[in-house]
């Protein structure tokens, strides 16, 4: 646990109840919304200290620093709070220039159009070669 | 419950235990985020079928056209969805220039900074007045 840990400021935030809040990454020189994660009280704190987005694996039920395998590290530029203090939203630069695991830019890559979801762009680089 | 309710597109979305998804509404101009809230099935086959965003409140516990009160209806231009199926992304057009509830454009109108959340932007225009 870290200093920050016991400030204020995270004391603001409305945890869920198992201690969550969700976190939007905005690429901060694009706009382009690139992914949604969770954070901790914990996972925040590091990511403030880092100045590199830290988020909590639901899944995996563990911190979570996001491209500790891929390479794909979130530098920080900004660290926004709704009015409600239940949402965090992240400016970034992209390291990589992607977010998502099926290597593309963003996580949302499918638009609704004609009755489906229709994939909208195009894989930079084969998750294969990213992961290894 | 309309035709779209049935559809298959809606079955792909991976909902939570409560039956909703977080749906982020982002500026489809600009691309500034101003909110984050849930959507609901019918919220979300609501959305789509008016053009016009959607949400499901979860604290009054009933569908909540945006803007149904202030005016401030947000006009959808798409809807994206991310690559785990449980995330909703609307670019829209915000009528009013407002989607805050303070008056403010962007619900994140506070960024973190020398260890406390300081708010950034202006109230554009007073609950009060939004609200009658």
């Amino acid at each position: 646990m870290t200093e920050l840990n016991k400030q204020r400021w995270l004391d603001e935030i409305k945890w869920t109840d198992e201690g969550l809040v969700p976190a939007i990454a905005q690429d901060a020189t694009t706009g382009r919304v690139l992914m949604f994660a969770w954070m901790n009280r914990e996972s925040l704190a590091m990511t403030v200290e880092k100045g590199e987005a830290v988020y909590y694996s639901r899944s995996r039920k563990k911190l979570w620093h996001k491209g500790e395998e891929s390479g794909h590290i979130q530098k920080v530029k900004s660290v926004r709070l709704d009015c409600d203090n239940d949402v965090i939203l992240l400016a970034i630069e992209q390291i990589g220039d992607i977010a998502c695991h099926t290597g593309r830019q963003s996580c949302f890559f499918r638009e609704f159009s004609n009755g489906v979801w229709q994939t909208m762009d195009a894989v930079i680089k084969n998750p294969k070669d990213i992961y290894k």
